[in-house]
């Protein structure tokens, strides 16, 4: 399903944009979108050693760009600028140009920037070339991405972030004379000499190899140095294979991204569920299970390691490159996943006054973590703000730029708990909202996961031939209803009337009145009124049917009541109107994929031009990327501790009033 | 076998000693000692908490202190000066003051000093009261030692070294407040608040058990930091127990000695024969057996490390100390000895250019050299200064404190591989002397090691009855020769004429006119001319007897020869002559039994007056200790590898010719 750009958007125009200055990057001026739905983007990448090119599709939310889009899923495309269009560098040709123009003469094809226009020839504009960091996915496109040419002094990573690439992770090539009488320098210090610009300290393990490696490989080795210890020593040149791994450890979804941190490009990406799911559906439920039976916590531990183990695994062989090359992990997880897989005991987190072991865990050995990479890497953590939000929201700050935009800005990384964020430029605050488990499909009566068969995108229209459009993940029969589905479904029937304010299914009298090609989907199952988004066939019995009831109604009301009164209570903290907020940063898994037109209908986020609701991705996995690519930035996410204030709001005695202000869509 | 220090010594009276300014400590200026055989002390050491006094007996060379006499074998006495009689702590009751002057009323006792005097009635002085610093056990002595009263600041280990108590090992009781919605600290943020003094990072074994110990402690816990790092939180108080064990590695025997480092006392020592001895009796063997088969690395590891275990088992059983409050651990060992426990190839040590993988070792676990003690407990080694000068002899330079006396003074650690360090008192110079394995028993005749029924002291006489007197281990029936045995055999044929100075038995015609007594006892085993030390019958034919054979004068004379050629070449380098020096130390478990009176004669140190040589104990062990003791203690032996210059002798073109100028006695 894709969006038309030559629909006007009602909230949107150009020159709006320009006025409000919310140009957050160059790509968008060209383009506009109705923030609902999916788009599809076919990669066909180039092999740069002459292999036949892979094909890769991923469905984003429109207005991503091809750059991120790409990024996001682990394909490597030449940059260095952080996505402002001057490297001129992320070159690549969308195909499905040629083909608009053949088929639509009238109707622009995909947009050409001031940059592209620098970049390219005519000839090279019309056979589709762009620089991918302008071009915005607003329909399905194909994409032909060339081989990496540069070896880049930075990358570009998180929203718009441009990482100089300064890993932890060094090597360096050396040629070493051989000793005699004359010189007994030891085996170390002769290698630290010619290492000049680096001063590890040994670990055992690269002492235990030295001796033999620089004698059998003839006194030409690779040292290799992980944070200023040198952990090991390599026979020959292998400077060029310095690789690290970067987890988003969520409590549903682990997501594994292999990076080549030499030149900062995703090399795999892989996710799977928590191994943890069986142990509950979200942290309360485990660490409930860890107070009840001593022996949950090293189960719950081995099942974290077992997960992050499978994914190293998997992006390795994916990524051609030997588990024994990759020197570092990066996890960015939240207060209890982290615990959790370091074997901390997480019940202090569970129940008031919510305390956590440490804001920031040490630096451990990856195999501490159960994984089978360097036996020597060493796995960092993200430090956490509090019990609630925890090193993924640290990681998503640091990927969004949080404390270095000067913009008025509002992160949501909408989940069970819901974690906000709030920046004015100056001060940045953040909460924890409990929001319950209905985005996860948790107590919705269709609920289910993201998954196949999972309603993701719903539309309503007037006349009985689109009265009800879905979007389904996998083009399947319909089975349920995800978070993003829930929240269209909800934003849809209110706007079409057949919800009112209050949250109430109009009475069925009303109903042909209000949407007539829509009255006949309003009906009972049991007392409960429910809506019915898909009949499997012409006979079926609601209860057959994919629904949305009455009581979903109320579960995502009392979601969006919670998350809206967090962020209405920040914005108060700082003094701020909702329309003060210049860009709204939907993160997470869930919070990615909700259509910022129908998060705006129902009050989700503050009631703004839907182009500033930006969909931010997976930003606790980019920003475990970008600390893996510079120590400067992992030392940012470490002063972020220092820089935010956490803001408690359980115990604000007009909490639930203000609550009960915000319940009304 | 006790010396009588109403002979006087020829080379020695007490004003002598004051023109040459030797006192050394001012227990030298009590006695007077002859530099031969061995004393027996009888320690009677008292409970503090009632129970019966426990018996301790141990063999010293004659002129050591009571008070190291007992610090080296693990028995604590009070003390903080550094052996100087100026804290008065010290004191003991040497009861047989009493019998001495019962049985010998024109005699001396044992002496009192100055400080005795100034810290002792006379009553107190009659009943045997002396400071235990101040008495220099040259005869048998039976001490009575009460009970530990005092906390001190500082302890006195080594050869007369004052230590301030700063030890890696620290640990601070604190009783935290609860958290509460208003306070919601992490755990280790309120633990860390608590301890003003330290600033540690936590550990990953400490940050797992935090949560759960601070909860059941009810928030009353002690932190236990190591060198910076908080290795665990223990439940209620348990400042009081505070140990680390200190451990010489020795090629040959292995000691070690727990420490209660908040009193800076010795709890238990223990040694046994190191594990690796059926790889080799000497590093070149061990060495050459891990070039010939891959697996005898591994294999030499862990029977260094099951060594280690054992006797750590063994001190902590003996000082009921629970094994997990072992936070830290000290080894000091010689280049091979640390490379085999650590799994670092030694092979570039045994050959040409003879290169060490590092000289400083990596700080690593307790556990990474099978230890089984607190489970974060560390491991420190000492550095080297060269692959035949390793960290047991930078242990050994910083017990004497050759980097901080200002005498010119040399240290010899006898043994197969013979280190030696020469200090100006500004610079200091270091080199290895091959001995050979004559001191350790091997290529002897009837060479043994230092075990019972040893010869370890001979002494010839010029009547039948006098002819030869021996001083045998555990008083049994002597089966062979140790290394002081040997050496004291050939001193003594030397002095009395049997032996010429080129090391040659005289002819058999002229036996009778040069030693009458002891003529009969020059005979042949084969064609070689032998010298028969213990006949153990009359009937006894010289294959059964325990003989000196002229092969071993040989062997030892290399022994020698190798080893004065290198401090004579170590004195030429600093202007330096014989006479020059004040103090020659004898170092290790052969070193410091070897009498010097016979190490004189047969030129194994300068000509000096006796009273300038010192047996200083294991020093290695003693260093270790300061290590545990102190932090600072601990850099100073670090920063020793800046101060000494190692000097390598097997290059220089004149070694041999100078070698051949020290074989004649």
């Amino acid at each position: 399903m894709t969006s038309d750009p030559d629909v006007p958007d009602p909230d949107f125009s150009l020159d709006h944009v320009r006025r409000e200055g919310l140009m957050a990057s160059p790509g968008t001026e060209l383009v506009t979108h109705d923030g609902a739905g999916r788009v599809e983007l076919s990669f066909n990448v180039e092999d740069a050693g002459g292999a036949p090119p892979t094909q890769r599709s991923v469905r984003v939310p429109p207005g991503v760009t091809v750059f991120d889009s790409a990024s996001w899923n682990g394909i490597a495309i030449d940059s260095t600028c952080g996505g402002h269009g001057t490297c001129h560098k992320c070159k690549v040709r969308v195909t499905s140009v040629v083909e608009e123009v053949a088929q639509r003469p009238s109707r622009n094809p995909t947009p050409v920037s001031r940059h592209d226009v620098r970049t390219f020839t005519r000839d090279q504009l019309d056979a589709g070339w762009r620089l991918a960091c302008l071009v915005q996915a607003t329909r399905d496109l194909k994409v032909d991405v060339p081989p990496l040419t540069t070896r880049p002094k930075a990358a570009t990573v998180g929203v718009g972030r441009q990482v100089i690439l300064r890993p932890a992770v060094q090597k360096r090539y050396v040629e070493l004379a051989e000793p005699d009488l004359s010189d007994q320098r030891t085996d170390l210090d002769r290698l630290l000499a010619a290492i000049d610009d680096l001063a590890p300290q040994p670990d055992l393990h690269a002492l235990r190899r030295l001796p033999h490696v620089l004698r059998a490989a003839d006194w030409k080795v690779t040292a290799v140095v992980v944070d200023e210890v040198l952990v090991d020593v390599e026979p020959g040149d292998t400077t060029g294979q310095r690789y690290a791994i970067a987890f988003d450890l969520g409590t549903t979804t682990v997501v594994a991204t292999l990076l080549d941190v030499a030149l900062g490009t995703p090399v795999g990406v892989a996710s799977m569920l928590n191994k943890q799911q069986p142990y509950g559906g979200d942290v309360i439920t485990r660490i409930s299970a860890t107070m009840l039976d001593p022996k949950t916590l090293p189960r719950l531990q081995q099942a974290a390691a077992t997960t992050l183990a499978e994914l190293a695994a998997q992006v390795c062989r994916e990524g051609g490159v030997d588990p024994r090359q990759v020197y570092e992990v990066a996890i960015a997880g939240n207060a209890t996943m982290t615990a959790l897989v370091l074997g901390i005991a997480p019940e202090p987190l569970g129940v008031a006054p919510f305390v956590m072991a440490t804001a920031q865990p040490p630096t451990v050995l990856a195999s501490d973590v159960g994984l089978d990479v360097h036996p020597r890497a060493r796995a960092v953590f993200f430090p956490a703000l509090g019990a609630y939000v925890g090193g993924d929201i640290v990681a998503g700050m640091l990927a969004t730029g949080m404390d270095r935009d000067k913009r008025t800005r509002l992160f949501i990384d909408v989940g069970t708990n819901c974690e906000l964020v709030v920046s004015d430029g100056d001060r940045i605050l953040s909460t924890a909202a409990p929001a319950g488990p209905a985005f996860e499909g948790g107590a919705i009566r269709c609920g289910m996961r993201a998954a196949d068969g999972a309603i993701e995108v719903i539309k309503l229209g007037a006349t009985p031939e689109d009265a009800v459009q879905l979007g389904v993940i996998g083009d399947v029969e319909p089975k349920g209803l995800c978070g993003s589905g829930l929240v269209d479904a909800v934003a849809e029937l209110v706007r079409v009337g057949l919800l009112d304010a209050s949250g109430r299914f109009v009475p069925d009298e009303q109903a042909p009145e209000v949407a007539p090609a829509l009255a006949d989907r309003l009906t009972r199952i049991g007392e409960e009124r429910v809506f019915v988004l898909h009949r499997p066939h012409a006979d079926a019995v609601p209860e057959e049917c994919v629904v949305l009831s009455q009581r979903d109604v109320r579960e995502l009301q009392f979601a969006k009541a919670a998350i809206s009164t967090g962020w209405t209570l920040l914005l108060e903290e700082l003094g701020l109107e909702h329309r003060d907020v210049q860009q709204v940063l939907m993160a997470g898994s869930f919070g990615s994929y909700i259509s910022p037109a129908s998060a705006v209908r129902i009050g989700l986020v503050p009631k703004l031009p839907v182009l500033r609701i930006v969909s931010a991705g997976n930003v606790a996995g980019e920003g475990a990327k970008m600390a893996l690519l510079s120590v400067r930035e992992r030392a940012g996410a470490a002063a972020l501790l220092q820089e935010v204030t956490y803001v408690e709001l359980s115990d604000r005695p007009d909490f639930n009033d203000r609550f009960v202000d915000q319940l009304a869509f």
